[in-house]
């Protein structure tokens, strides 16, 4: 069995840590279209000159090395470069490194694959612009207005942030892929979730990645003054709320399923003052699931449950669907494949969701796609402390090589 | 039967709104100390002039008029002249305005009162610099220290703004009255709140102001990807809170009185983003009731509460106690005089708490003090739409006559 070596992937981590490190909170800062991000994509092509694969930088900027024939569909092996601000040194990266090393093993072993490997760095897929712009751009998920419209959250128009590192905004449309260039398209990447590690778990065969719903909800009652105002001649909005709050189990029980999320992460009462009954409360809703019916009967019973509860508490309910992005599914072939080198490798793991969006939920649908995860200590991530131990690194690259290696050899029919 | 004359109020209430007016909002801005605030001082003065009544500032800005003989205790009938921004015309000029009117009316009447009336517009009683700065020098409640280290919410010191309008805020120490130079102190008030307009009654008898605790509390947990932690994986502290608003009534139920509030009026989740699970959420609780041990047995519940709730959710929970101050409780024999007055005007009455702050409050405790409401409409106060209907004022004003008149005229023994 061909081994792929933890220590070159060790340092090649550890070398793209040093893009965009920040000192004084000891984050990667590596945005995208930053300086760090693209000194990241010179990087990695260096990596690509160093193995001798052919390689270049698409019009919107994800980096692709190629090893293999030219005429045939590829073996396509992508995460991302960039990072949140503050950021840990897996997220993505580890996607991107493992393809490298997936390589660099095949050609130590002399392996020549019958079908190319390809192993890309995409890019801005953090959504700094709002969206994942390197892996919308290959599956032709992009529109001229919307690259001449978008802009970060400090007003900087993405088509600025392109021009400034020597890339036109409308060559992003010529990074598409057609759907028979690619065979199969895989990603590994750090789970950002506290399950695998919970669950003393080595992998986690992606399903698919579930749909996310976003709310911008608002209960209108009656601003009162605190003491003057008895409990029961109240209209108080937040009331409304923590009623609202108080079913989202029962919701999820009725409703949903293991894989059903609905959280509220912003509240704001309005006036806000400890001394004023609240009237009015604006809040958020994001509700996932993995199954596009299933998230239409979280959200139907979501704004049941609301009306019900402004009805009780004399208050006025509104809200707008700000985002509905439908569930993506993996490719069941290459989920089967993946299973199967992972029991040969005698390796636990579990089939999940991803609750995040990756790269790959742009190529479910689009050709044959598939992930999995390694654990995140403490479902850390997003934050200069994410961590997961070398050791699963090892383990998930290995059984990215495996996968790779029956994918890349010409199956003789019997 | 002397009648009070309510178009003269009128006339007095309306040209008292002309100062801090402002006509975008058509709110009164007469924050205490402010050029308005002084120019209505002023303008009261003015007012006692044209009685033939002796007057004064005292130190701490109290405006004070006198009518009857220099020798006795006298009947205080006061309220304040200051408003909150974007206040409204009653709160506080009711009750300096009627006990003009009751002057006037004695005046006319030829009536000469065996002890002294005097008419008070108090200073900054909401609280611009954190306090009730006219009723707490007046009683005693006072220190060097405060006067010199109040601030309001925009860091202007008090004493500055007491001497950009010549006043030596050290002075206010000598604004101290002994208990024994007051009979008796009447307050007549605008509801601030909803019962008596509810409830269609003309008169709320105030048997004291309720005590109030305030807390800044904080639930800390764990900030996770609103997709990625599993629902039963989370410690959301928004949740934790959410569970504590739904055991408020229970609390109220078990542990209060119909007379005990508890608000939550700010709520702030951290790091509040709708994608993250809240791992931290601050928020107030301000509990109030009329008798100090049902305060304590609240807030005591709500501790208990909040700690259970933590454990459960796997939280850590801190606060602290802004502030708690206790209950005042109004003179039972001006209670009965009151009554009594109201039950022979024929109006309706009910005997409620003032769950407000008032300057009577101070006086409790000091002398023999009470207070008296009158509808406001909807209950809106602090707020331009603030209203009461003309015929309230003019029978609030009238049974504030008949007290007086008591009040005023030495008891001849049987």
């Amino acid at each position: 069995m061909h081994q792929i070596d933890i220590e070159r992937i060790e340092r090649d981590i550890n070398a793209l840590a040093q893009f965009g490190f920040n000192e004084a909170d000891r984050g990667i800062y590596r945005q995208g279209f930053s300086e760090a991000d693209m000194a990241a994509r010179q990087w990695l092509r260096d990596r690509f000159d160093e193995l001798g694969m052919a390689h270049r930088m698409d019009g919107a900027g994800n980096v692709i090395g190629r090893y293999g024939p030219d005429d045939r569909p590829c073996i396509m092996i992508a995460s991302h470069l960039d990072s949140v601000p503050a950021g840990g040194i897996f997220d993505g990266v580890l996607g991107v490194i493992a393809g490298l090393e997936v390589v660099r093993t095949l050609q130590q072993a002399g392996i020549e694959p019958d079908f190319p490997i390809e192993v890309v760095g995409t890019s801005e897929e953090e959504g700094r612009f709002g969206g994942m712009l390197g892996a919308q751009a290959m599956t032709g998920h992009l529109t001229r207005e919307w690259l001449d419209s978008a802009r970060d959250e400090h007003g900087h128009a993405l088509k600025d942030a392109m021009l400034a590192v020597g890339l036109d905004p409308h060559d992003a449309l010529h990074a598409y892929r057609r759907p028979e260039e690619i065979k199969a398209f895989l990603e590994i990447h750090v789970e950002q979730g506290p399950v695998l590690d919970m669950e003393k778990t080595t992998i986690g065969i992606v399903e698919g990645i579930s749909g996310v719903f976003k709310w911008n909800c608002r209960l209108i009652g009656k601003a009162d003054h605190a003491g003057t105002a008895p409990m029961h001649m109240r209209s108080d909005a937040l009331m409304g709320m923590v009623d609202f709050a108080h079913e989202i189990q029962r919701i999820i029980d009725e409703e949903g399923t293991d894989k059903s999320r609905i959280t509220i992460g912003h509240v704001a009462c309005k006036p806000g003052f400890p001394h004023t009954v609240p009237g009015e409360v604006d809040f958020t809703i994001v509700g996932r699931d993995l199954d596009v019916d299933v998230m239409t009967a979280l959200a139907e019973a979501c704004e049941r449950v609301l009306a019900a509860i402004a009805r009780r508490h004399k208050l006025r309910f509104e809200y707008e669907q700000m985002s509905w992005l439908k569930p993506a599914h993996c490719d069941p072939e290459l989920m089967q494949l993946i299973e199967a080198k992972t029991r040969a490798l005698d390796y636990s793991y579990k089939i999940m969701p991803s609750g995040a969006g990756h790269d790959v939920q742009f190529f479910c649908g689009h050709t044959k796609a598939a992930m999995f995860f390694v654990p995140s200590v403490g479902g850390v991530s997003h934050a200069p402390d994410e961590w997961t131990h070398w050791s699963d690194i090892e383990r998930g690259t290995q059984l990215l090589l495996e996968c790779v290696m029956e994918l890349v050899c010409e199956k003789v029919e019997a």
